[in-house]
This record gives structure tokens, sequence and C-alpha cells, in this order.
């Protein structure tokens, strides 16, 4: 049950976002940014990182959404659950392996991140950009995650809903509205 | 030394600002929301809490410019200072140091905090709008230090410079330009 009186059957995030619209603006603005804008980064990548922090962070209604939006822009959900399990081992790039450490390691704390870390990126051709939006991505969730568990926010379980939700994320972005009607609690 | 070229003599935030003014923008908004337009927890308050969490997560540039803000609002310094050392015996409200405990356990984790935390802040006064925002100030703390902390940003240790810069966010707040000139590294 939410901490505060958080208008009814908005899950996650968008409980915050509905209760408090002058916060909203800029922290959809800056996902919108981060996850969706152009980028050297594929979206898919960029939404990776999102999961597992989210999912290190153990935040459900995050890792649940933006893996869901991972899988739609990448077209493979087993992606998404080998990165969240064990992203050494996952089929994805090495640069994007390197990405996903320092992201792992400001998810902790920023000063865990060493210039062996960022040059070992460097090496397996990430940019300087790159290596600031994987550092802002994972601070950026840092603040997602504990927003939406310390307001003790409602987080279905539906797969269902993440993946209707995932798509509307892939396609549309994060400024637009994300849930238009509030859905009815399980 | 910083992990990537961010322009020179920009300290702490002021780097990652102005090397990326997309992701800028809405940073600086939320920051202003929370901690400069009006509320009822005064911006001494406000500025408070982001030094508390700023100070619990050890990143110098944030800890100490939250801080000169604070002490310019409140018009001493020694409330910080004590709020930094154990907020529990500082000379602040009952209600403040509620806040401040919802605070430090979000820092931590969202989901430490309890539902008797929040009622607990409740019956000394916090409305619902203000454990909200208490909990939102926490959250992108944890961001904001991690984005300075993970880019390696510099970070000065010129009690003068923060004093004034302090007294710029105090007083204008977080969308102006923060810092018009960039500063010589000592």
């Amino acid at each position: 049950m939410p901490h505060i009186a958080l208008p009814e059957g908005f899950p996650g995030i968008s409980a915050g976002f509905t209760y408090r619209p002058e916060t909203a603006k800029p922290m959809r603005e800056l996902a919108h940014v981060l996850l969706h804008d152009a980028n050297s980064l594929t979206p898919g990548e960029r939404e990776l990182i999102a999961a597992y922090v989210s999912s290190q962070n153990n935040c459900h209604f995050c890792q649940a959404s933006h893996a869901a939006a991972a899988s739609c822009h990448l077209g493979n959900a087993s992606v998404v659950e080998k990165v969240k399990a064990d992203f050494h081992s996952a089929p994805v790039s090495d640069k994007l392996k390197a990405l996903l450490a320092i992201a792992g390691e400001v998810r902790q704390d920023g000063k865990l991140v060493t210039a062996a870390d960022v040059e070992a990126a460097r090496k397996l051709g990430a940019t300087d950009i790159e290596i600031h939006d994987t550092v802002l991505i994972a601070a950026a969730f840092s603040m997602f995650n504990r927003y939406v568990d310390g307001l003790g926010t409602w987080q279905p379980h539906d797969p269902d809903m993440y993946a209707q939700m995932g798509q509307h994320l892939a396609e549309q972005g994060y400024t637009a509205p994300s849930i238009r009607q509030p859905l009815q609690p399980a």
C-alpha cells in the first residue's frame, strides 16, 4: 500500500507522476533524452542498461517495464533476461558489457568508477558521450528506483501489463502520457 | 581528473551540465522545483535534506554546495554542520528530523521506508506532499551525487567558492546559469 494518498490504479512511477506533475515533467524529459532520443547507443542498448540497474536495485516495476521496453526494441526477450542474470555471459557486444560494468559501479557509488574501467570501454569503441550517458542512465535509475520504492507504489506482477507498457515506451518514449487510464488493481 | 573530456574549469555538476545541455535542462528543472519553488517546506529545510543525503553519500561537491545554500537560507552554518554530523541532536524541528530519517532510508534503498516511519512524520505535522518531496529529494540526490562522482568531476575544496555558489543557488535557484565563467582549477 502506498505511503501517501497516491491516485489509485496507477502502477509504479505513473502514480508519482500523476500525483506531482511539476516534478513528473522534468523526470519524463530526462528519461526521454537518455533512452529515446537519437544516440549512437541504440534505444535497445540503453533500455538494457536501465533494466540492468533496476534489476540490481531490485525495483520490480522499473526492471519489468524497462526489460519489456528493451525486449520490444531488440525483438528478443531472452537477451534481457541473460543481461539481468549475468551480463558477462550475455549475447551482447563487448563494448556494451564494458558500459554495463560502469553502470553497475555507478549504481553502487560513482566513486567506484576507475580510469581503467573507462579506458577499457574506450578501447572497445565507446565514445565519451556514450560513457557520459551510461553514467547518467545508471545515476538516473538510482533515482527512479528509489522514487518508485520509497513511495511504496503499487507494482503489479502481470507480465501482459508490462509487455503493453514496454511497447508503448519503445514506440512513444517518455514524454507522451504513459498511462492514460488507471488500471484496476488486481 | 575527469573520466571523459569535460570542459575545463567547471566544478562538479556544472561540468556535466556544460558538456551535455540536453540532459542538464531537465536535471536543473527538477532541482528547481524540488529545492527552490514555493513549498510548505522552506528552501532551507529542503537544502538541509539535500546536503544531508549528499553528505551520507560522501559526494564532496554536492554536500558542500547544498550545505552552503542551506546556510545562506538559514543565515546559520552551524545548523547544517550539526545535521550532517547527527541530525537527531541538531537544532531542527522534530518534523524535519522525521523527514531526514525517511530521506536517509531512501538514500540507501526506497524499500527501507516503513509505514511506521511515514506515520511518525505525519504525526509531527508532515503532509503527504512534504513526504513525497522528501522521498524525491533523497532519490534525486542519489542521482546527482552518482553523476558528479561517476564522471570523476573536478571538486575543489575552496570554502569561498562554495559560499559564493550557495548564495547564488539560494537567491537564483537552479535554472539560471550557475557558473557563467569557468574557474581556474587550483
